[in-house]
């Protein structure tokens, strides 16, 4: 299992349309290829930054089946106009300790 | 609850003995007031980049209980000598999606 993390920075004043936004996004995630588990977490530091955690069995089922689906489209529909800059995203696995 | 996130970079070639010492050091968490988790993510695109997430009932738990206790500085031997670089922390909410 790899988890996607994905830092966003919103502009000031759409944090609460942002987080509605990608409530509604959710089932495009679930319903996509290899993908088990979504959650939004925001900043206490800085409360225009959130980080997105999605869960995906593989790296390609999120680089490659998920960015050329119609569900990715859908998902920066929802999302993009409320970015204030380029998201990045890693990806990381999990070290059991 | 609140999610401590440390973004962690270790020392080139000193990765497999960071994990091993943040697993030694997981009982000193876990013992801490109001510590209900821990969990360490590997990054794939730089893999000697680590984010420790760490489940806190409130960020007092973390930043003023933990950060003066004996655990912390226990943390901090076993893990301190690994860090390239300072670490940095922040801290988030869960967003019900």
């Amino acid at each position: 299992m790899f988890l996607e993390i994905a830092h966003l920075v919103i502009k000031p004043g759409e944090e609460s349309t942002f987080e509605q936004q990608v409530a509604k996004a959710k089932p495009y995630f679930m319903a996509a290829k290899g993908c088990t588990g979504i959650s939004l977490h925001r900043s206490v530091e800085h409360p225009e930054q959130y980080q997105l955690n999605v869960k995906w069995a593989t790296v390609d089922n999120h680089m490659v089946d998920f960015r050329n689906s119609d569900g990715f489209q859908q998902w920066r529909a929802l999302v993009g106009p409320h970015f204030a800059s380029p998201p990045t995203v890693e990806h990381t696995h999990e070290i059991t300790l």
